[in-house]
């Protein structure tokens, strides 16, 4: 058995990278960036006016009043007006460029205007630059503005849009299949049989890893029995590149999952981790580097190593600068076990102090999953031997 | 003017609700569920065995050896097999139900078995009732298991997949459409003019709301021409739920955008909020209850004003609950504006200890979006006249 760590690592080492592909700047939010962004022009391009008003250039004293000499409107070419003397006055709008040969923006609330006059308010004394937004302030031409690694909010798509990039080169996302196995399990729409439960791992995980961008998920289901299973996933290792398995991987003779998946030529990198729930998990890769992640079949396990392993793998693959850990501080003591990191479902509280205080959530068995859609996430504990006190805080997993 | 609470209960009065519409399950991740959603039956619906071994009844001294009498397997119906004597037991595979007659089930690995005998590991001794998952333990039929206006995720999916719910009542999606407006604003894809600037704030606002289910949303842009504006103000607002415009509602000529909207018949129900930036938001509802936000040009302001009003404004339109506010604490000192709130960008790091410390980001204007495309959201820094020191906490807004 190996540690939660040695997993993660073996699983980072295990993961072909994901190629790239360019697509439309509206269809690129939410993706991973896999290019420089550079700036194609210093911004602003121009001294770019603030405000709505007039343009003038400083002097002391300033003259009673100013002579509208031209308007320089947004959007305007530079130079479409320009003062002649200190006298002159331009009118302006924000966003337009400062006119050549002024300096600095009058607001038009502190202005009067009769005919082409224009008179500041008593005793009002600009400052030299104000309302003037510097050309190259904000970043100069050729300047690296995004690096690749980023997920694409509307922070950094702003930036895109604004230096020109009408499309861009994105994380390809990779062709994902689920497979739930179990005899027990019927379908949501099924109707009911003694003996059986419904399935929702395929719904769990289906929704942790569509929520995140990875919406190109094929969900199948397969009874019990090697030799359809056999079939079905040789096709899918065909034609998909991340396998995500959930049930067959414990020692039972029902277990079946690893032997099919060796038979067809996927090679196990490591069966069983030190954690509960999810002790069972396997992975392996396939003949074309495929990733094969078998999940144990319990409900909560199975979301549990999803979102431990899978999810984060996936998004590592595609390049993602991996996102800090976050911590939170236990409301209660919990107990660790002695060999086994133990994943407890928790809910959480923000504090007005900006801590993340988390409420440790008991469930019934690893097949509890009512308890946990009160949850918020879980917090990963270490192996020890000694109850972990109150105001401790753990790493956090959000579902 | 208005303050910043004021303008949300504003907007929180006059947004109205938005109805439901029933989708498939598998269409359902990330919606607000709108709909109670109860246990279809006991969870587990039986006794439910939770490790694969064989399922005997406890009794002290408990045999030496057990005979096979049959197998319980999952997914078969209850009682295909039955102990007739305290010294048969079952064989029973995970998720199978409990055979009648039984109590507790010992794990395979600690069994040995040869023909139809089982032994027991020597001292092996069971607790009773041991790796049994008792039917209604994790809920009972009829318990209401998930209320209305929680969004859902994969803990949540699960849920409704695991009672049968194979579609399932969420929050209609709002018709949104964003108009930009500006003269001096070109699209990503056109040529570089002089006096121009790219456009960004459509592709920051729409990422701001499709990447949280929002994905109906039309993209248009007008001059600065108020006849035109009109004409396409007035189909949008015969055709869509929620107008969101960015630009021309400051105090200057080119401002008209009060004005196209009231001659429309949408009523101004506020305009400026003592805030920084994005001081000139406007806010009305259309004849058809249409909620119409007319948001500030400059980039940072109409990003801001996006996430802190009119993202939550259509969550909560659709019935979600009030997500809580998170807080951050400052790596530095802020100094509030004496009248206006003030929203900071903040790049965040996470403490060991559980903590959210923002690090304020000045930007070098409204304008400035460079700088914000390295951070992570804002902070709301109330009016005062006093410094506020680092360690203070400050609610946060996320991009």
């Amino acid at each position: 058995m190996i540690s939660v760590s040695e997993a993660e690592a073996l699983i980072a080492e295990h993961m072909p990278a994901r190629g790239s592909e360019r697509v439309a700047l509206a269809r690129a939010a939410g993706r991973i960036l896999r290019q420089p962004v550079r700036a194609e022009t210093d911004l602003p391009p121009f001294d770019r006016v603030t405000m709505d008003g007039i343009a003038i250039r400083c002097s002391d004293p300033l003259p009673e009043h100013f002579t509208v000499a031209g308007e320089q409107m947004a959007g305007m070419a530079p130079g479409a007006a320009a003062p002649k003397d200190a006298g002159d006055c331009i009118v302006v709008a924000t966003g337009a460029v400062l006119p050549v040969g002024c300096d600095s923006v009058i607001p038009v609330e502190r202005t009067r205007r009769e005919g082409d006059q224009v008179r500041l308010e008593p005793g009002y004394r600009p400052e030299r630059g104000q309302f003037v937004h510097a050309r190259g302030s904000d970043c100069v031409a050729g300047q690296e503005v995004l690096q690749p690694g980023v997920r694409l909010g509307p922070a950094q798509m702003a930036q895109l849009a604004s230096h020109g990039y009408g499309q861009v080169e994105v994380a390809a996302t990779p062709s994902i299949a689920f497979v739930g196995t179990g005899d027990e399990l019927l379908a949501p729409e099924a109707p009911l049989r003694e003996g059986s439960i419904r399935r929702s791992n395929d719904t769990a995980v289906a929704a942790a890893l569509s929520l995140h961008g990875f919406d190109d998920l094929e969900v199948r289901h397969v009874a019990d029995d090697p030799a359809a299973a056999g079939d079905l996933l040789g096709q899918l290792l065909d034609t998909r590149d991340v396998l995500i398995l959930s049930g067959g991987v414990s020692m039972g003779q029902r277990d079946f999952v690893p032997g099919v998946l060796e038979s067809l030529g996927v090679r196990c990198i490591f069966h069983r981790i030190a954690q509960r729930p999810g002790k069972p998990m396997w992975f392996g890769t396939g003949p074309r580097r495929q990733a094969v992640f078998a999940l144990p079949g319990n409900p909560v396990s199975s979301l549990v190593c999803a979102v431990r392993y899978v999810r984060p793998a996936l998004l590592e693959a595609q390049g993602m600068r991996p996102a800090p850990v976050v911590h939170a501080c236990l409301k209660q003591p919990l107990t660790p076990h002695p060999q086994l990191a133990r994943f407890v479902p928790v809910r959480l509280d923000h504090g007005l102090d900006g801590r993340s205080l988390a409420e440790p959530v008991p469930t019934n068995t690893s097949g509890d999953f009512t308890a946990i859609a009160h949850t918020d996430g879980f917090v990963q504990l270490a192996p020890g031997s000694t109850e972990v006190p109150a105001g401790s805080s753990l790493p956090l997993y959000g579902w």
